[in-house]
């Protein structure tokens, strides 16, 4: 595609173009040669040796003498950009014959099942759904449309998943919640009937585990986004486009709102309540309910961000109060 | 079953029963519907509108106008109904053909070896043993009777565990240890010769990681109960009935006692012992060994909990304190 | 191999030695028996009753009646005689018939490529590298000579691995980096074009996952050792024979040194500089960059380690100091 075609595509404006080209690849402002294109963010911050052949701007800039095409979002026309020029062909109409299929499994004929993939009875997987190998999809499951399972993914029995989910390699889902009672000085496993559901367009990252719920169900609600390594504990309940940043662990039968983001390693106790819209640091601990649309910092336990703000400043100042006096 | 014969199992006296009925299903005090039965534990927090078709209660509650089962421990009453009334079929006695068995290699008639798995060498599995797809048992390694591995587990070679032993999907058992020495300012790998020992009743959680010791063996004992995400470092020993809540990592060569409970994302330095009997709340970073029974808390490093929360009183008031000062 | 030999090898002195004996293990110095071999690092500390048949020692223990090898590093000495003693077969030329490869794949005919295998199309394969059961290895990647994948790695797309790596159980290379745009009030995919290229004689543990760059590289240099359960996002370099402990988690676009230690569950913020030989202590969070040659300690954010433990001090007095006025 042709620099032309590009600021056609995105509605931009194109100046310093001396000669239209093919552009080769999207690269970073640091790695960008001349026959790539790039985008500029931050507008403050412009490097002295751009050696990109192109360059998305959010408005003309005046010293810099590559072309230029001026959109709205530089980043957002970007991340479209690569939808467009890196489309991916998608695999469909497949089922391999290494793959093991239980009884009472209904596959869409538009799905793709890979090589050594196991499927157990009663299980129902929707159109354009992409398997990779090595999943195993436990009975009386069932998986929605333009689903992707990455290689080896486990879900265990009796989980509903939405359309438009996308679980990344070493996913678990549906494992057992960790609940014991005790008897003779001994722990006994509490048996988990309950279920996983997961709504659509909910993207789950490498290692991921969700636990079943002893009754009822773990609900993940649509659009929410967890990242790697993350741990979410029997009958929780993941509100929409929820961000859980990597090594998150919520512990069970919590009850995240909507439009959350938990950044990395935050913990969560077990039956805490945290309200919509609001923004948990990385590292904190989150020991009691967190009202709406506000922001927590990082002690432990967690507490409103300003009031932890406030006390760091002085905590770090401790060994100049007391200097004298110790 | 009845709720008349279900009173009889669990040798409960019967309240408010107009007319005996069937139980569809066991459900939450949230979610049971007219067919349905459900318990309270907690009688000091009864919700307004219980639908339940019936309840298990520790005493009689008189404003409640639904059939009730008085029993000592209504929530222990009913995980053991669970049990009877959810009973899952046991899978036995079955070898994949797909399976791939090395040499020398002992399964018990009655185990049951699932689609994908593969056994390396002179490896020993009890009776009614169940191995789930995908998963790897390496070479020399002992299983005992009625245990459950889920699907892809991951068992390097020269292991041991025992009987009922519940590994989950994404366990790795016996990767090597993090252990390297400098040369010519390299790190060279010291390889790790020991094994892992999983002693009876243990149950280990999804995508939890135990490293073989580099001599000797790193030790679970009997009854203990891992979460998912859980990191066990070489050379540990855990002592029996422990409980090890998710997201917690353990360096090497630490020595954990019986019936500790370290709750979710605690993290243990090397070579630390802590006694029988300790609780450590979630997030600690314990640094130093830990005296027995006791409750150590959520600094870091972790202190004793007692001293933890009364520096925190103080903590959250400096703003307070040093207003005037500042 | 007898007492001689070994001293031989080591170039060590031997004393006490009554009768020259066949070593029939290497073993701790707690559970050495009279056949085996043992060591002692830290002379101030020995044990009164040593079992062993025969010790490496710094230098002569007078008071130890059994057999010594005197040697400058017992330590080394003895992970080296590991190597030599206990040296394993290397699987090598073999191409099971359960492999499934793709198109336009090369394969060293000394590789050894295990059991359901999965090899996607234009993969190339070195020389004398093992790949294990159960692995997955997305199209356009190349690896290198004398690599070892254990069971179940999964490395998705265009990924690079240089020579002599070692990949544990349940990683994931490649895995989608977390990024998503806003549009409409949801999350929309960004696509990663990137990819993850480790550079030789890399290490990375068990579960450990490595997200692929958005556009470029995520990078892990030469001489790397990273422990379980590591999280590791889009876009970061990791510099040459750095040590990243179990459990740390580093966010997007972190450029991390050369001989860098991040100690146990250490998060490290998006877009942060650690400079080269710098130690984290464990569970600090980073959030700031950090100067070369100097320890960051355990507050959250992380500050100077000895400005922290003045902080601790005083933190840990603050009970005392307040007693009277509060």
């Amino acid at each position: 595609m042709r620099i032309s075609d590009i600021a056609q595509i995105l509605k931009g404006e194109i100046y310093n173009l001396k000669e239209d080209f093919e552009v080769e690849s999207l690269k970073s402002l640091e790695t960008a040669s001349s026959k790539d294109l790039t985008f500029i963010a931050n507008i403050s911050k412009i490097p002295p040796d751009i050696k990109a052949g192109a360059i998305l701007v959010k408005e003309k800039i005046d010293n810099l003498d590559i072309p230029q095409i001026v959109v709205k979002d530089p980043a957002k026309a970007f991340y479209k950009l690569i939808d467009i020029l890196y489309s991916e062909e998608r695999l469909s109409g497949y089922l391999s014959k290494t793959a093991v299929i239980g009884k009472n499994v209904e596959i869409d004929k538009t799905a793709y099942i890979g090589d050594y993939v196991v499927i157990e009875d009663n299980v129902k997987i929707g159109k354009n759904t992409v398997i990779k190998p090595f999943c195993f999809i436990g009975k009386n499951t069932i998986i929605g449309d333009n689903c992707l399972l990455h290689p080896r993914v486990t879900i265990y029995q009796d989980t509903v998943i939405g359309n438009n989910v996308i679980l990344h390699s070493g996913v678990v889902i549906a494992s057992d919640g960790f609940g014991y009672y005790q008897e003779d000085r001994q722990h006994k496993k509490i048996r988990h009937i309950g279920k996983v559901i997961i709504k659509d367009d909910v993207e789950i990252g490498a290692n991921t585990t969700i636990d079943r719920a002893m009754l009822d169900a773990t609900v993940i609600e649509k659009g929410t986004k967890i990242d790697n390594l993350v741990m979410i504990g029997h009958n929780c309940k993941i509100g929409q486009n929820t961000i859980l940043v990597s090594q998150v662990g919520i512990a069970g039968s919590c009850n995240i709102g909507s439009n959350v983001i938990l950044a990395g390693q935050v913990g969560v106790a077990d039956h805490i309540t945290i309200g919509d819209n609001v923004i948990v640091t990385a590292k904190s601990g989150v020991g009691s309910n967190l009202e709406p649309n506000n922001v927590y910092g990082s002690g432990i336990p967690a507490m409103e961000w300003k009031k932890w703000k406030r006390i760091l400043v002085i905590l770090q100042k401790l060994p100049e109060i007391f200097k004298s006096k110790s």
